[in-house]
């Protein structure tokens, strides 16, 4: 099975899909969001695997946009602890390092470690590449900030690991497919998450009523998050994430009440609670 | 009067400053968020404004979890249309071309602009630092994205408008200061609204009885998100907008009341619905 994910090799997105499927399947890197989507949308016997929030940064909209572009179902999810390691090619040492390449986001992550060793920022598309960028240019004193997968592919040595600033940056990646077939490496939990979105009318009490559906009957909500629709000012679109599977009767009663109340209603996919990996 | 703001003059934070106070204070530009907050938490009569969602990438959880690190209040808000521009020194051709300089997000928010016209992307921390780096070191043939403001800034000619591929982009701008005494220069909307965070125990029903708490004082919600907290997984955070301001009995009784039913609650400030203003 082929596994479609964003980023060059040595991404954590890669590193997400290594930990959910384990070394079976064969792992395609694409460049854009958008591309990972069509090619598990058009190949059968495929997946998908795209982060969709960070315990930083927050929800990525661009991977619910597009949740609801193709069709495709959530059939998993795993979350990864993100470690950021600074690595250079053999032989360096970190004092005489001058400067660092990373994504902007990752060079933010570790500015203490930055301003403690005096290296310069360099900005970069993603951490993989600028490790990748490393290897092939040879560039001498000279450091990324990246995945210890990204050090493994390009064969650098890393300096210093961990030198992120704030230890507790999570990465939830959602595993989509046609198909519902595709088998995880190891599902710790037995327990279901379902994720949808709904639409209500803007007035007071909608997402009251809406949410009512769930809590009459006791079902737990794991995440709620609005967005307005910018071309229906009237209008709210909701995400959610309950537990349960859409083969538990009480489940199916709820959505089918949710849709009664609603403007429009999508179910995205039931699957197995995902366990946490460290990058 | 000073109001801090992050980034380079010519950013998009500092548009939104002076639209929404006019020209008759000083714009104090730093390079974190962080600055931002401490300054108009430590100097009175000051402001700061910050970006707090935009349409396209979320919330900034980062201004979120500096909102409940200093002790500031929301004083108001704006929401400024993001347009992107191709800039370039004076006298210089678009045909003649090679690269441009901008933040990642900006770039890959003109892709369809960056392929029509083989301009080779080169990642920068913002969009008004690209400008700032062309005029300083005279580069030809590179263009940056940036605000209009920043070609004004920086001396530079606009060699193509809204060069974006998505063009209904917003950013949301909160006001913040400790004093409530700030006036905007224009406030279009007698509507008020009200930000809250709260903080449930992750039982079913929770979250429905704490909204609740609005749907029966038929107080509309404006926006809603959750956040797991980290260190403590069986408790949530919510973010919450309502109509309203702590000014009517009616919004009053309702923190009240859920307060009874909340571990946290924490209102964030009332103030005027802003308006949208072009950038």
């Amino acid at each position: 099975m082929e596994v479609a994910y964003q980023g060059e090799p040595g991404a954590f997105s890669e590193q997400a899909a290594r930990a959910f499927f384990g070394s079976g399947v064969q792992l395609r890197p694409f460049a854009a969001f958008d591309d990972v989507f069509v090619f598990a949308a058009r190949v059968p016997r495929s997946a998908a695997i795209v982060p969709i929030e960070n315990s930083t940064s927050g929800s990525i909209l661009e991977n619910y946009d597009l949740l609801l572009k193709h069709n495709l179902r959530i059939i998993g999810e795993i979350k990864l602890r993100i470690h950021l390691h600074f690595m250079a090619l053999p032989g360096s040492k970190l004092r005489s390092m001058t400067s660092v390449y990373s994504h902007p986001q990752a060079l933010k992550q570790c500015d203490q470690f930055l301003r403690k060793f005096k290296l310069r920022p360099v900005p970069h598309y993603d951490t993989a590449g600028s490790a990748k960028i490393i290897k092939e240019q040879r560039l001498r004193d000279v450091g990324a900030l990246a995945s210890r997968r990204a050090a493994q592919v390009y064969s650098l040595r890393i300096l210093k690991r961990n030198v992120e600033t704030q230890h507790r940056n999570y990465t939830r990646f959602l595993i989509l497919s046609r198909t519902t077939r595709v088998k995880a490496l190891d599902v710790s939990s037995s327990k279901s998450k379902t994720s949808l979105v709904f639409s209500v009318r803007n007035v007071p009490g909608a997402l009251f009523k809406a949410i009512g559906v769930f809590a009459l009957r006791e079902i737990n909500l794991l995440k709620i998050e609005s967005r307005p629709l910018i071309r229906k000012p009237w209008e709210y679109l909701f995400y959610l994430d309950v537990e349960g599977s859409t083969r538990e009767k009480k489940l199916l009663g709820a959505i089918d009440h949710l849709k009664e109340l609603c403007t429009s209603v999508r179910v995205l996919g039931s699957y197995p609670q995902g366990r946490t990996v460290e990058a």
